[in-house]
């Protein structure tokens, strides 16, 4: 008998757990706008993976976006000697400001984008953003859709990808 | 004889000043374009307020701005311990960057802006926008406007404002 | 003989680095996009001479723009005392940000851009962009285009250009 209410009330628990998550996860994160989509990420929400996965449900063939909001970050810097990026993590901190662009390489959707961020101190730190998740607040981004497919491609002179125009 | 010359001088002067006054302030401040609006602030004109006001009179559903400028600035860092903001100010700061958003909480217009600033040495400090006014320069912002009316409404899982797309 | 052959192989290489700067300067550096141009800048070329040649080729009447990439800058900030920009240079820097209008000063196009930049350490430096070169990498920029021509006029209150909506 005792068994059975265990087992019953974890049931139960389990089930309003996965509909909370349910709940929160069904809350809308963006909506079309005359400019393009105006999206809305909540606590712990990945940035670059929401952009990414609203490009191709949306199928987007090219956007530039710019933000704001509250995260934990991590900036890295890209070494010309060792080809990798030098990265450094930033907790907690507001993203005063973030610019980016999302466009495609091969099959898949490639985001590139800078952020800004200030602590308690508001002294400002900034880089181009390895990863980004939404910290207690929320993020802002204003995505402006293009109606050109835009790929990234290798140029040679520097070693690098660069959005391609042709 | 000499009382009346007084007088009349002093009404003069009055009546120019308010004439200056009326000329300073009747000086357009934003334009339509067809992104939106092209804003821009003069000197001791308030941004937020001057924001607020736009959105009022204009009718605005919602909007995301972008802008930079020259101005004295409080920033505030939200302490989720004591519920409140800790400001700092910035005196005669170049406004490097602002991102924000115009929406509607309650009846009232609710903007919700960060900005970066820098001095004559260049380091870059950042934050939540509590308060901005235009220093011996001026603001020029790009306001997008929405065609939907968007409510910041409390997420609980924070205890913070969040823009709702629902 | 000799001296034919090496005529001949003067001319041939010339010939060829003649066509390689000819293919690099003919890629596109920009492209027409609803919100107005996206543009992709790529190493050494100048930020501000580039978007003043865009404004008079698509003889634009007016824009709001916001960037991004990789750039040597030169900040100024200006001393109202001398009247001067006091500038500094950083090279090798992340232009995290930019933000900037395109206008006009009687007939001359009149750009007027901020920007944020950091390096190898995230720490942020920003301000009135001087000057600013491609570095290894490219600057990203969306151009958003008015649809009436804006002039910069001094505003004696202040003694500086600002841009006029009237």
């Amino acid at each position: 008998m005792i068994r059975l209410v265990v087992f019953l009330w974890f049931v139960l628990v389990s089930f309003e757990l996965l509909c909370q998550d349910k709940i929160r996860s069904s809350v809308k994160r963006y909506v079309k706008v005359p400019a393009g989509y105006l999206m809305v990420l909540r606590q712990n929400d990945r940035v670059l993976e929401q952009l990414e996965n609203f490009a191709r449900v949306e199928n987007i063939p090219a956007a530039s976006f710019t933000g704001m909001g509250f995260v934990d970050i991590t900036f890295g810097f890209f070494d010309f000697q060792t080809r990798k990026y030098a990265p450094r993590d930033f907790k907690s901190v507001e993203l005063v400001s973030m610019h980016g662009t999302i466009a495609w390489k091969k099959d898949s959707t490639s985001i590139h984008a800078h952020g800004v961020v200030s602590d308690n101190t508001f002294q400002a730190f900034g880089g181009h953003i390895l990863n980004a998740t939404v910290g207690t607040g929320s993020v802002e981004i204003l995505i402006t859709v293009h109606d050109k497919q835009f790929e990234r491609t290798k140029d040679d002179a520097i070693g690098a990808d660069v959005l391609s125009l042709d």
